[in-house]
């Protein structure tokens, strides 16, 4: 049997008026027509059952109500601006700034001992940090509040890297692990010649592992070594640290042979 | 011309030994071969011209330090659990629940001044809540903390959805609109002809407005109206509340309009 011919209503015009209602063709029209084969003329239908109106089921699904999203950290750094309610001031290099224990504790276990520990007999306490710089404990204070880090739009290139590098340190004080990772994850992806080697120093005496190895990693990768080895932040590292650079070593000469 | 023959080394071995190198025929094979066509040969390169490095671009990448989710829900969760310095007592339909009026006061304006307005005096306090079931103010205390619905999973359908309600009478009395939206949202998505009125009843006195353009849109769905009106809770509603069916009836003939 040959193959079909489809039939295509645009095609067809049978010699007679294009308004004619598509689907009616005459006898006569027809028994002329190529669709005829054989005397025989075979008819396919497709048929479609909608099980469901269409109409009804779209009407059923009524408007649903938008919640907005979570706005309990929006709440919290409200708390913090307002400075409402506040039972503790830290003075940090000769700047205060107010605070609530009950937050500051339930995020830092070192906060907790200090402010519930010792001192807990007292109503207003003043707290002095030593060895901080006054934008280092905001923006530790703005990450205790909303777990995310301010803005830093004020602050350029590398003067943020060494801003992260400052909370990095205090969050190995407050034993913050979250806000740890964070400023590892930062300095992990700003790795460059000039700043790797105070960046394994770094990650080096605050225990911050995973940061090493990428610090290593990247000396490794495409055989930075030679310039790293040239920068001065090397020759401190070396003389100030020198077994993190036998680390080094060890751990570059393992990948190469890998 | 001819479909080209595509040449594939596996399947040409041409009388010879299989060690030989791939690609180097002998003038005579060829010429009996298969791929010769009217002693023509067409060899077609395709050509891939890696632009940069793959090898470099890999190992430049270092590996990313990865920072886990925002852990602050989970460490409020753990103050509510622990109740570890709480300094407000909550007496509710014979059950006593400890929490922290800071927390309270950021997350809703109303516990704000009962907190820290005419009470702020004393140091403890103890407060007795009217009117609320304690399963209901457990609910609404873990919200406050973490911003979500506790599990409910021991609740079924119909009790679930009445603890919903509860819970939204609790976030219009505690001027939370979030978890209002939360709870209007939930019983939008689950309204059926049996409880539509009542849902709609409670929209009208909580001021939902959201809720309640959702349950005239699905009592005028489908042209439900009959089966509402056959319900318990319909006849309670135009007995309690008929001033709400006006609106109903008012915008359902709107509807039908547009």
């Amino acid at each position: 049997m040959k193959e079909p011919i489809v039939f295509n209503s645009r095609d067809v015009h049978l010699g007679r008026s294009r308004t004619r209602a598509v689907g009616c063709v005459p006898r006569s029209d027809l028994e002329t027509s190529k669709y005829l084969d054989d005397d025989r003329l075979v008819v396919r239908c497709l048929v479609i059952v909608i099980k469901e109106s269409l109409l009804t089921k779209t009407r059923v699904v009524c408007s649903e109500i938008d919640v907005p999203p979570s706005d309990i950290t929006e709440h919290l750094a409200k708390l913090l601006e307002a400075k409402e309610q506040t039972d503790v001031t830290f003075c940090v290099g000769g700047e205060t700034f107010e605070a609530h224990k009950i937050l500051l504790a339930m995020r830092s276990p070192v906060f907790k001992a200090e402010l519930y520990g010792q001192m807990k007999e007292t109503n207003m306490q003043a707290v002095t940090i030593e060895d901080m710089q006054p934008a280092v404990f905001k923006a530790l204070l703005h990450f205790i509040y909303t777990d995310s880090l301010p803005g830093l739009d004020d602050l350029e290139g590398d003067d943020k890297l060494e801003m992260i590098r400052h909370l990095l340190v205090a969050a190995d004080r407050y034993a913050m692990d979250r806000l740890k990772l964070v400023c590892q994850s930062i300095l992990g992806k700003n790795l460059d010649v000039e700043n790797v080697s105070t960046t394994l120093a770094l990650a080096d005496q605050h225990n911050c592992d995973k940061l090493k190895d990428v610090c290593i990693e990247f000396i490794d990768s495409s055989d930075k070594m030679d310039a790293v080895v040239a920068t001065q932040d090397y020759a401190n590292l070396k003389r100030s640290c020198p077994s993190v650079l036998v680390d080094v070593l060890e751990k570059t000469s393992r990948f190469r042979k890998a």
